[in-house]
Order: structure tokens, then C-alpha cells, then sequence
């Protein structure tokens, strides 16, 4: 299928594992939170609780490395039966505050792929993380000054980028999210006519993942590594 | 002192104490706080080590609920000295997750004035808490549909005001900002030479708090209540 990319105005970037790697963290810390509760439960059991758990408190937390935290607490309690420890606790504190603190390791391509593209078109980052911890990454990342600046979502529905649209005063067909989650970066903007190229991230959260029935007859590009955008937009 | 407000093309307001109470919520949370850990310590030494762990932690966290939270249960590892009770842990998660849930109380004269102020200018939320918490808030007030968009800065600094003129593409002159937090929501708006006025609230968080010195000589009007803005702005 052809895509007609000519009347692109404003591209928006997400930002974990599109730009700098970020799910491969949250993995190592449910790796580092089983050990800690390996005495009262199979991991297969705490990672499947934890997971519960954060399903549970999305509504009311959202996402990032604090409403994670605030989940493993709290599982925690729960999955050893109210018997968890003061200095266990503290390490899954401890745990968070490390994510926060990591340095950012950037994906193949991306800085020539913004240096190249921010000549011609206004970039911005879209993400549903803390809007703290996203600015810290993109400030430690060195890629601030190619984008115009970050848009935090709530959530990536098709009302959240639909008000973004709103927003930035453009219209569906001049806009282009280039994003690693089929469900948050790219299904939504198919669904209100705007552009969507995916790049897949070797790891997906299981939140994130959907069904072929879902993608089936959408209209969007899967590229293998970003790099290859610069060959569409150039 | 006259100021000219002709040219003013957006107004962004604070949200929390502005236009709905919130400071209160964090009082009582302090207080139940307080008494949960009344066995290891007095309640003065509690709020004390809970208000130097919040700020320890700003730079980490940032604002809001969350960040609180976490706040708050490390504060009780400490205090306690690792002899507090799992069930006292899930009781400081449950204050913070009913501080989420708490309904919106809006602050006298709010809905009059954004109703009419909207007709005659672009309104912006501008916010440092959760987005998530802020937007779920606005949705509660009933308010929505005055503003134009929600902003969500991650501190409310020079820089961060900066960032957001430019993101809008007004000229500071073009700018006010409303608010009740004279360190957040004013001085760094008279220091990039926009307008703010300020609206305090009967009680502000001590991290909030400004010196006589800092105010001195800089151009901005209080008003007692938000609904005298309406003489100025008309």
C-alpha cells in the first residue's frame, strides 16, 4: 500500500523503546523484585500478581516509574501475606529510584534520523510516562534541541491524541507518531485518519500487546529499525 | 502601581488552590500520617522528617500525589526504624490512593470567572502536579470546557515558563498567569517580564513559601478572591 506522505507538518516521536531503551528496565527490576519475594511465592506467581497489580492501579496512577513502585509495594504486602519486611520494602523503593537514575541508552539511528528530519518538519515527543522523568531522559539523552518540545498523554487513546491534534492546530492527514507500541502509538492515529509508522521493539509489555484481529486491514508501515524512515521522508 | 493588560492573548491558571482545594488534602494526610507512626515519634519530629524526605526527594519524584506517597512510606521505614508494620504500610498507600479519589471542591467564584474570561481569551491549565491526577480533576470541576489545554510543567520555573511561551508562541507581554503559590505561579512570570496575579490561599505548603525580600519591588497585583479579577479583565 502506498502512503502519501507530502502533507506531514508535525511529527510526533514516542519515547521509550522508539528513542532510548526503557521496557528492558522495567524487566530487570520484576527480575530484582522476584528474588526479593522468592521465599513466599513461585516468580511465575509474582510476576503474574505484580502484573494484576498494575493493571489494577492504572486508572488511578497511570504510568512511569512511580505508579510501578507504588505496585510493587503493595504487592508485596499482599503476596507475603502482610509478612514482607521494613528492609524489603526499602529495596523496592530502592529498586524505582534506580530506574529513575539510569542513564539513557539510545536506539540505532536516532540521532541522524532527528537531526535529518527536524530540518523539514516540527518534531515533538508524545509519551505517557512521568512528565519528570521524560524531560531527565531527554535532557541526559542529548536530543533536546531537535524537538519543539514533549507532549505528556494521560493515556494514548484516540481522544488523547485527538485533543493533541487540537491542540497543536493541525489536521489528521499532517500529522505522522512514529512509536514501537502497535496499541498506543500507532492503532489510535489509523483510527482518527493520521499517519503511523511502527517500529518494533524487541520486548512489549504485556499491557501493550494486541491481537492480529486488532491490526488486521490497518492502514500503517512497520519498519525494521528507524533509520529506514529517512528512505519514506526524506 | 497600573499595569496594562491590553495585550494579554492567554491566561494560564494554577489549579490547585486556585481554582479547587488541595493543600487541605495534604494537611490531613500529614495528620493521618502522624498518627500511624505516634508510637516511634512526636508528631512535630514526624512532620519534619516527612517535609526533608519530600524535599529530598523532589529532585527524583517531582510533585504530586505519587511522589508523596512514596515519600511517605519511606519516611515511615525511617521513623520507625525498620520496626513498622506491613498494615501501616498498606494504610500510608491508602491515604494517597484516597487523596486521588478525592472529590473536586471548587473555590468561590471560579466557574463565573472562567466562563466569562473564556470568551475574550485562550485558557490554559498550568499545572506541576500528576497529569493524570490534574486531568481527572478537571474533568470532576465540570470545568473542561473553559480551558484550551492542560499544561503540565514539570517545575514552575523561569525556564519552564520560557519553554511554555514558546510553545504557545506568545510574547511574555502577551502572557498572565494566575495563581496562589507567589514562588510558582508569580515571581518567575514578573522575572520573564509576563503578568501574573496572585490569588493566595489560606495555607501554603513551606516548600512554597517566599521571603519579604523576594517579592520587594516586583510587579505583580494580589487580589483576596479570584472572582476581583473580573474589574481588572473585563
Amino acid at each position: 500500500m502506498e502512503v502519501d506522505y507530502k502533507n506531514i507538518k508535525v511529527i510526533g516521536f514516542d519515547a521509550d523503546d522508539t528513542l532510548w531503551v526503557n521496557e528492558t528496565y522495567f524487566r530487570d527490576a520484576e527480575i530484582e523484585f522476584g528474588k526479593l519475594l522468592s521465599e513466599y511465592e513461585t516468580i511465575n506467581k509474582i510476576d503474574q500478581e505484580l502484573f494484576k497489580k498494575e493493571i489494577g492501579n492504572l486508572d488511578l496512577y497511570g504510568y512511569g516509574v512511580k505508579a510501578f513502585t507504588l505496585s510493587m509495594v503493595e504487592s508485596a504486602l499482599e503476596i507475603s501475606n502482610y509478612n514482607v519486611s521494613s528492609k524489603t520494602i526499602e529495596s523496592i523503593l530502592n529498586i524505582g529510584k534506580e530506574m529513575l537514575n539510569k542513564p539513557v541508552e539510545l536506539l540505532d539511528g536516532v540521532e541522524e534520523v532527528l537531526k535529518t528530519l527536524s530540518k523539514k518538519y516540527k518534531l515533538i515527543l508524545a509519551t505517557k510516562g512521568d512528565l519528570l522523568d521524560q524531560e531527565r531522559k531527554l535532557e541526559k539523552s542529548g536530543l533536546t534541541n531537535y524537538f519543539h518540545h514533549i507532549e505528556v498523554l494521560s493515556d494514548k487513546k484516540e481522544a488523547n491524541y485527538s485533543k493533541l491534534l487540537n491542540h497543536l492546530d493541525i489536521k489528521p492527514s499532517e500529522f505522522l507518531m512514529i512509536g514501537n507500541s502497535l496499541k498506543s502509538d500507532i492503532l489510535p492515529l489509523v483510527n482518527i485518519k493520521a499517519h503511523a509508522i511502527h517500529v518494533p521493539f524487541h520486548t512489549t509489555w504485556a499491557h501493550e500487546q494486541v491481537t492480529e484481529k486488532e491490526t488486521n486491514g490497518k492502514a500503517y508501515k512497520t519498519l525494521s529499525s528507524l533509520i529506514q524512515i529517512l528512505k519514506i521522508l526524506s
